[in-house]
């Protein structure tokens, strides 16, 4: 292990979750964390999320070696502006931030100097808060590390070390690559499940009580995740903009063309897309990505 | 039980998973069946999926008091022109179609003065062929029968008592309402996953590779009902045509209103919907109709 005292700044989903897994992954790293909530602090503590859970930003980094930062990328500059006095020399700070670019540069502002490897850990769930981590929530995940041009091979490095140890598979890219990659594998998705979630309770001659008995068609595969924590995905989609709408445009003009057959009554377009699709889950299921069993093995048949 | 004989034309996920339904849940009652494919009834035999499979449609419905059309949409009036000779007397044709207006129509067409009395069980999985069909398919999932105009009371009654005997709730509605319905819930989430799995294949900058590695992020939801069998599904939007392009429409609106919020950096447009669209979710799950483990319970955390 090349770190030993890790300092985690936000404690939900993925904080409490990074917390837990050192605890039973990486047993010898001392963890300390803080939450902005005195009621997130009070249920971390009792869950022991961290070690030692502080009452400010400064006590919980003093000692770090590895800050990272774990709260919604519209709040990154905020919470590095928090540790900004208190930041040992040397440490890293890192993060977990859905988008790339405009986080690195927010926090490489509010502490110049500092060393700051931005990182993304590719995992979550439909739940947050601090009763929604799990240790095992990055085990055969990727991780994406993003360092800035120029970083410390040895500050990568450690970072990338510290997420193997957790369980998590490490990529490096470059963050403006990584922004593209992740509009196309998460913001999309995401933005299409709320959008169809929002259409579908809005119809005036269908009620929301047949959308939700007849869910089992397709549409509840959409509510999990169009059940994400709001304030998160806001933050995405606001700072990841350019590389969302890019992959948004590109989806609609793809709508567009699918639309235009099932007008026509063109059978063999759409029956040529549905074939070529199929390919795609197989490789996700492949690569252990998804659960082969069907329904994602909702229920065990 | 109300009927003793049934036969069972297309032995896929859905017949099979009738075939097996029966046999658990309703012992008394004999099934044979048939498959357009050679293989497919060999592999319905071997399974077991119905007491009897025939090695023609006319043989396969010469008894049966209810006969159940499981083939593509788009195949039911050729399904229904097989059996059109050898159909009993009093006997009562029904289906499991996605779309109910066309398919309604198409049987009636081929089988002048038959009791034809459509429905659609709202279950499924990803999977399709005789090795996908399983007993819990339509256990507490919605039936929804689609009777004609002046359709006999006595007839309605038997196809539902024959799905609440396979453990299914069954809702009786009007085939243009059923058609609209379906499109919100099933069609136009379906088609929504077919075209973001086909862009995100389809990107110059982004790699296949990468697609599927970082799938976890949210994209591997949509693969899942994109691997869905393609004839079927082919079908279903020429079928549906005029409910699929109305529900679209109005997800384009709501898209394009998303993307102006985008670019705009309007947080409070994005934050309120993706605020709203959690309700949906807990009620689905309030409603047993899908899975309350976070990631649907894929990796039992």
């Amino acid at each position: 292990m090349t770190v030993s005292r890790v300092a985690i700044i936000g404690l939900g989903l993925i904080g409490g979750s990074i917390g837990l897994a050192v605890r039973e992954m990486l047993p010898d790293v001392r963890t300390t964390g803080w939450d902005a909530s005195a009621d997130v602090r009070k249920r971390a503590a009792t869950r022991g999320l961290v070690g030692t859970v502080c009452e400010t930003a400064a006590e919980a980094v003093a000692e770090a070696e590895l800050v990272i930062l774990c709260v919604p990328v519209g709040a990154m500059g905020e919470a590095a502006q928090a540790i900004a006095g208190a930041l040992p020399a040397g440490a890293i700070v890192s993060d977990v931030g859905s988008s790339k670019r405009s986080v690195g540069e927010a926090i490489a502002r509010a502490l110049p100097g500092a060393t700051v490897i931005p990182a993304h850990p590719v995992a979550g769930t439909e739940k947050s808060g601090p009763d929604a981590g799990f240790a095992e929530l990055f085990r055969h995940r990727w991780c994406i590390v993003t360092p800035p041009a120029g970083a410390s091979e040895e500050a990568v490095a450690k970072v990338s070390d510290f997420w193997e140890g957790l369980g998590a598979k490490v990529e490096i890219m470059d963050p403006a690559h990584h922004d593209v990659v992740l509009a196309v594998t998460s913001h999309i998705p995401h933005l299409i499940a709320y959008t169809i979630v929002g259409t579908a309770s809005d119809l005036e001659d269908v009620t929301r009580g047949e959308v939700i008995k007849y869910s089992a068609g397709g549409f509840r595969d959409f509510t999990r995740i169009a059940a994400s924590d709001p304030t998160m995905w806001r933050d995405v989609f606001l700072t990841n903009r350019d590389a969302v709408l890019e992959v948004l445009g590109r989806f609609t003009e793809d709508l567009t063309a699918l639309q235009r057959a099932i007008r026509n009554g063109d059978g063999d377009t759409l029956f040529d897309l549905f074939e070529r699709t199929r390919t795609i889950r197989r490789s996700i299921i492949e690569e252990g990505q998804d659960d082969a069993r069907p329904d994602f093995g909702r229920s065990d048949h």
